[in-house]
């Protein structure tokens, strides 16, 4: 038990399964006896990663990647309390101690103790603390009793794993998109971007009750995957504009809500298609919300991207038509979906059938041997979202 | 009773008192049986009115001027109900129908009826649906009913007009910004701007108990202003970066919430003093407020401005470091003011004397005949609010 | 067009159909040109009108009854400028005058300015103002422009008749109720009764992304109607306790929110059937919502009950476990639904598909003629909601 | 170091102080490597320990009183990673976990995990999980990390020790109250009960921005010290029905919100005085709070109440007038505060002098051996809060 592999970056465009350390109770000097180790069940592919190994990070060559894991617990540290060797767990994304002043107010994705160089911390991720990633066979999870989600059944749970493995990051944070841009019964919503942030964001409204969800990207097969589960779509890749979209669907060219799922590595739409427009998305979004509305923001912004295509894009400057959203009052929330927020009532959606969220996002079980291979089709735009099966415990 | 006067704007830098038409229950062609005419008490010199003055907006020649009106009813429409002749009542500047879908929830800044070319209006201003302005003897409010709050006592606010006027626009203007920033006792909030609607939002900082106020601008009168009623401040032509100044008051460089009381013609801060920088204070803002905490935009973002100094900005685009705000998880709230979610409360504030409005943003009463002068005065800085006395009404 | 029939209450038990007045746009004295005088297109029975008939209340002989309204605009008052002769509409059935503070931020159902006895006011309902009820051919609907609900496309809305019929009432009560209790995606609730608003508030649990829905109730028709669309249910007739039967279907005796849909009417469960026991429903939600959740109350409780059991409750006062709900840190929400604060997105919901909630308080479309016998059906229990169709307009 | 001291209940009216087992990191076999142990610098007779002295429940001779508790870390346990010996610390009076759902979502007042036979735990508290209590010289904190406030400064902190030692119970509770019954800037509040939760309240809702606090009792000394800061009073022992008080002093004879702090040991008001009615607080709350007014409920009310004068009362069943709450839309807040989710903005606002706590609800500080006499004077009805000082570390 005592041997380990994961997913490393290796240098731009390459990563590779290696060898890697077995997990201990500690991250370098700090003492981790709040911490559990994990047998991986399932871990999770995430848009987030292709950051890094498209090399438009700091990322370090050797970076262990992975930050969307489910796993049973092994080994528990001596001041674990009520999280048990046995239990099956889902680890959200967002490291958290519980402790801090963030923490307890439920804001998971900015704690302040468990990143030395700014609020908030996450597996397997470059600047984020360099906790090591869960794309692997172990990992180490700490302030277990805090940060896990046990599941009431194993068996229940383990028929249920394709949908229950979102948990970690994707659902969450696309619900999380979706509640910030204030969703609810009846509303009608457009969401940027149907990658599986996208499509699991398009999925929530439906949950939250909305009436109509508008899903836009440029990809027709994810386009086409938006539809099977009930969305309407808008080929970004079109010249029509996407207010005149959006009419052709509901009669009007606005909607109650939108949700950027896409982030700082927005291309241009239309005419504009191929290039990078880094504020393409966020000014498009203001332009068909309606006065009044609110913006979810859950896609990633950064603030340093060595390879943007400009200075101010460098660090994170982009050109917002501010005085668009600011004439329509709009609001603008931002940042890392706080996972514990929403894990314990999703999980219910999920065990109680309310909600298909892998059959949404599409997801595809593979071996962790064919994780390489999984970076590569994701990149290219495959409608699907892969999730790594590292020990083979993933029933067909 | 059928002559009028009021403030009307020529050319940059130029406003005139004219003889202007006495008001008429109707826009053009327009019926307002729904509306009253005021006898106006007190009406208010706004730093709005400085961007079309100054001729940075597409207002043209002979717009009167002046949305913050406090005044006596002395003509009613036929369908108003509830309003008297008779009644002293504060005019929210935001011109609302109460019937549509915003005003219903009380998002009357963005009303669906009362412009043809946007949702919202107001009096007095370009592109906000041709209403008349009130820095005048009279003026015309449409939907009486549900736009007018009515003082209880004559007397008693006659003997407080010099706050009671703060009511229809800069008073819950600042109050909003607070809020929206999530501004509670206990609080440590940064102020940008000490014009009028950044004291009055320092001093709403106050009345919802925060328990450091610290203003930032880079006129001493107006941080002297400040300071007189218990404010931290920090003098933005220092080198000395913002963040260190906020660290040497509170111990720590940064601020539970942050509120943007300048707006799109914001001035560079230290070595770049002097020249326009319009998403500096944004910036700023972002930079000292800590993670997981708000942002209040009550300052002025336009869609165009002809006088702006590059093409993007003309349309309302910044350049906006939206990376660092994610990292930080901010929420961003924009837009004008619904003044009637806020103006019964603080009513109350001031009749039962919980704040000292009028004396924080430092009113200064003048007749309509200097109005012209107090434009002046104010578009060089005076750490004044100026109030005009149309009728001389207002006691000593 | 100018002859008009209506439903009556006569004496306890007994309601007649009458030739009755033609409507005016005034209410005794008071002119009414805000309003307008609808031809009624469906107006349903309601559970409280059932209050009155049984002879618990003080309404007179001849009040005609209906709060449910929903109709076409035949002639509109001079002051009414966005609603037009022609606009297929849903009445609330709160009254509200849309100028008060109260109606100012959407407390529709405790409006200052149309009633003079109490705050609030309805249609057809004892001290409810005086407003002449809507089981009738034609009905005058006051305040217009703020209280009706345009359909977007008549058409599409009489395809849809039966569904939104239930916009004036039961479907935003029930889920006014369930928004009240904190219902979510993922929440586990309960729901007391199984009457109309009951099953109106189960649909309105899923369509909000419950997880389990458990309805009680003691008449088994009922609880075969909640089963019919996916809910739970729980037989209150038998000596089996609530916690029990709850826990057999979620593993725990306890559920995240509950909703009261009964009100002061209850009878008593198991042993206890059969006798009133107005606090019954309160205590056993009490007891079976976890610590810290929130209980909502659309069930009707009153001030004044001359036909109660005990002196306290002929005046409104139950015997109420209050500690119990203290030591679980509950929070409890009371008062009739203000309809037009969710109307609008019920609306969308029903017409993009996304609820059935005819069918899931199994509506039964009646003449007038007929209503009397609708009446008599309800009241012994009918697991249908009864739909008057006044002119035969409703397709089949 | 390990002898210690505290304070004792014996028997119905009589406390002692007696030499108690010095504290272990421990709850019997539980263990709490976890917890500190604290040297107490300050802890103070609450209200609620009353009920236990005066024999109104099933407190146990010999259960060591006192859940309100400020002091210094002089021991932690191995698992404590962030509170340091040394540290001077506020204490919630509600245990809690940080780990269980209901801790996640700050509702640290019902925490599963420290109470194994319901929901919540105090110190020193019947039926509240066996923690020792900590009047006394020395106390065990669990879950130290979690619960603990640090002070930053501890000079400082000593120097206004007097309010900060308010932070474990009575200034949240009452400011708690105050939130919960919605008051805010503006407000008309009316709070029951000048004993100090009350009068914590009352100052509460000062420092939350109401325009006027009525506070009414029986006991002319606490009036007299609510009117000392502030307040307007009302004398429940008047005739004069509270409702015309309040008129008396607002105009109108209601309030826009009210907060309960007296709970189920209520005494008749007018001419019932001197006699318990354990619902007239309740019942007078709902007679006096406008239509769509929230009420807050800090005062405690049990489950069950051995020396009640009625069977129903004596489980925690009383008469109360839900009927009229429902006519006025009222919505009830219950339940033991969660310390936590206020105690760190509070602290600011002591230290930054917003608020003089101490001096609202009239401090007074006395020895460990006067502990008893502190008992009695403050059941008697002084108007005063006692603060025990243990270690005679408080600087007069």
């Amino acid at each position: 038990m005592c041997q380990n592999h994961g997913v490393a970056y290796i240098k731009p465009g390459v990563v590779e399964v290696q060898s890697i350390e077995y997990p201990k109770l500690a991250l370098g000097d700090r003492k981790c006896e709040h911490g559990v180790i994990l047998q991986i069940v399932s871990t999770n592919i995430c848009g987030s990663d292709q950051h890094m190994v498209r090399g438009r990070t700091t990322a370090p060559a050797g970076l262990v990647l992975g930050h969307e894991i489910t796993g049973l617990v092994i080994e528990a540290g001596r001041d674990v309390e009520f999280i048990k060797v046995g239990d099956l767990v889902s680890v959200p994304f967002n490291i958290a101690c519980g402790r801090c002043r963030n923490c307890k107010v439920g804001q998971t994705g900015i704690c302040l103790n468990v990143n030395p160089s700014r609020p908030g911390a996450a597996y397997g991720y470059v600047d984020m603390g360099g906790w090591v990633g869960g794309q692997a066979e172990y990992v180490m999870v700490p302030y277990a009793d805090f940060n896990l989600l046990k599941f009431p059944d194993k068996d229940q749970a383990m028929a249920k794993i394709r949908d229950l493995t979102l948990l970690s990051d994707i659902f969450p944070t696309g619900y999380h998109g979706a509640v910030s841009a204030g969703v609810g019964p009846g509303s009608i919503v457009y969401v940027a971007g149907a990658g599986p942030v996208g499509l699991a964001c398009a999925a929530s409204c439906h949950l939250l009750g909305a009436a109509v969800v508008i899903v836009g990207d440029m990809i027709p097969e994810r386009l086409e995957q938006a539809r099977s589960f009930g969305c309407e779509t808008v080929d970004l890749r079109k010249d029509t504009p996407l207010a005149d979209q959006i009419a052709a669907i509901v009669g009007v060219p606005e909607v109650d809500s939108a949700v950027d799922c896409v982030g700082f590595e927005a291309r241009g739409h239309g005419s504009e298609a191929g290039t990078e427009h880094p504020a393409t998305v966020l000014n498009a979004v203001m332009s068909v919300t309606r006065a009044g509305g609110a913006i979810g923001i859950p896609g990633l912004y950064v603030t340093g991207d060595p390879g943007a295509k400009d200075d101010a894009a460098k660090e994170g400057s982009l050109s917002i038509r501010i005085g668009l959203g600011w004439a329509k009052s709009h609001s603008f929330y931002t940042g890392q979906c706080p996972v514990m927020k929403y894990h314990r009532q999703l999980m219910n959606a999920i065990l109680y059938d309310k909600i298909q969220i892998a059959k949404a996002v599409n997801v595809e079980v593979i071996t962790l041997d064919r994780a390489p291979q999984g970076y590569q089709d994701f990149d290219k735009g495959a409608a699907k979202k892969f999730v790594i099966d590292p020990h083979g415990m993933i029933p067909n």
